[in-house]
């Protein structure tokens, strides 16, 4: 048996720098109350770890009246900063630079008379971060039908999109609107990180007789994984850490594909690695660099 | 046997508006030699009918060294200016005001950085004029495999382009670029007079027996006309003027449809009207208003 991890399974760049700020605030010299708005990152073993160290994860500001909140990685609508600003609590901004750069272009689309739509999943933090950016001036994609009389369209994508998504919510605008459109302008925010994992995850269930994907069944990024593999190879699986992976998966079976979300910590890719291969039996490991372990499992040579 | 004409059959507001600048051009105090570069507009009997008055069509402004040039409404690439100016040529611009935009939004992406597709036939001097605009960074929808590394990119329209052609420029980018793309911007400069033509020619197909397209058949416009009624009706025929219309056409048919390109004359389209009305013998007008003869014919009831 052979196990090959995809090069960029797990932390992206931006979830890796969220985790990092609230490790430092959580150990600075400040040691006020620390909240983050939601889960810093869809994955339940860090959320825990984060408890231990005395962040608090609250669903809103609610009742808080002093402290620090840290912004998460998904990023949080304008009207929430001007709300713990008024509070007097200190705002740690966490949000990943990619998803503010799409926030910036739903905002300067807007104020450039431009009506937005944002192709993107409606519950995701992300998207409503987004749609507090358009000012009321931008919608879901999803939602077109109901936007009468627009002439100049921009279009921003949540971050962990597909292109196939885009593409489509694009032949829907020129559909829809046809000559009644003036001017369309797309911004293409999709997250070169989340599009490399999804052709890694393409290329491993092409070469795999089973392919595991580890990371929170709440993380949209790692659902979209596991369906992508899924639609190529049959024998995928979801799992959040080791203890969901069972035997019977791999009897029979050669060559194993491992790949994770972008709020997957290696640790936890680690563990799944490492039993795996004492399911196997052999340990025969496929990183070609030769080193192994648990700790250092990212990297297998995939090539695209 | 009832004749119905396409309100919009016809000039354009952009052909009508160049013909009238030529005409007062011809018969202004000004005598000196007067050109135009190419064909005023894709219609013989309107280009005889200048040169009776004295206006000359030239391929280039080659060996020509005084005189006054009229830019037709297709417009010319900005390098032709500069060589009439240099000559001390007086230039009398024609182009069509929405011609004219399209050539401003190459100008301005190709300024801002971007590269420009432009979805367009490859010989339409149009497109040849708007390519100039886009000073080496602009190339056809058609030629966009050979292009590479590109990230900012624009598209603009021939004016008598269809929105599926614009569509299909889009879904092409979008999938040949993929994750490379970083902003898309298109502007539809698709003119509204052609896609109401159009939509009209696809009505008046759907509800006529026979479908009669007027226009030169160098007229890009004209012969798109003639393909969109062909696809919907088999009984479409192509005429240049009156002279083609062929009695068997009509035998047996009770409904006939007439429409025109943006360079026909409405003279032309009288002509073709009274042709067929003797060839049915009953004279029966479709047009509701009650006003008949051959000078006004256009501007039938045709409900889309």
């Amino acid at each position: 048996m052979r196990v090959t991890v995809a090069r960029h399974a797990g932390f992206c760049f931006g979830v890796k720098r969220a985790v990092n700020i609230a490790f430092s605030a959580a150990q600075g010299e400040n040691r006020g109350p620390l909240y983050t708005l939601g889960p810093l990152i869809h994955n339940p073993q860090v959320v825990e770890k984060l408890e231990t160290m005395g962040i608090k994860s609250v669903d809103s500001l609610g009742n808080l009246e002093e402290g620090r909140v840290i912004v998460r990685s998904h990023g949080v609508p304008p009207q929430v900063l001007v709300e713990a600003e008024e509070k007097g609590m200190k705002i740690i901004d966490a949000t990943c630079p990619f998803v503010k750069k799409a926030q910036q272009k739903v905002a300067e689309l807007v104020e450039q008379g431009f009506w937005v739509f944002i192709v993107g999943d409606r519950h995701h933090p992300e998207v409503q971060a987004l749609l507090g950016y358009g000012k009321g001036r931008a919608c879901l994609m999803d939602d077109m039908e109901r936007v009468t009389g627009v002439s100049k369209v921009g279009i921003v994508c949540q971050t962990t999109q597909s292109q196939e998504s885009l593409a489509r919510g694009v032949s829907k605008v020129l559909s829809l609107l046809g000559g009644r459109l003036e001017e369309l302008r797309i911004h293409n925010t999709i997250c070169e990180s989340t599009l490399i994992r999804q052709k890694e995850c393409m290329a491993l269930a092409e070469t795999s007789d089973v392919v595991i994907v580890v990371g929170g069944k709440n993380s949209a990024n790692t659902t979209r994984l596991a369906e992508i593999s899924k639609a190529i190879l049959e024998d995928t699986h979801h799992i959040e850490d080791a203890e969901e992976l069972d035997p019977q998966w791999f009897r029979g079976k050669r060559r194993i594909g491992v790949t994770a979300g972008a709020s997957t910590p290696d640790w936890i890719i680690g563990e799944v690695v490492e039993r795996i291969k004492l399911i196997g039996g052999n340990g025969k490991h496929g990183r070609e660099d030769g080193r192994e372990g648990r700790n250092h499992p990212r990297g297998a040579e995939i090539h695209l």
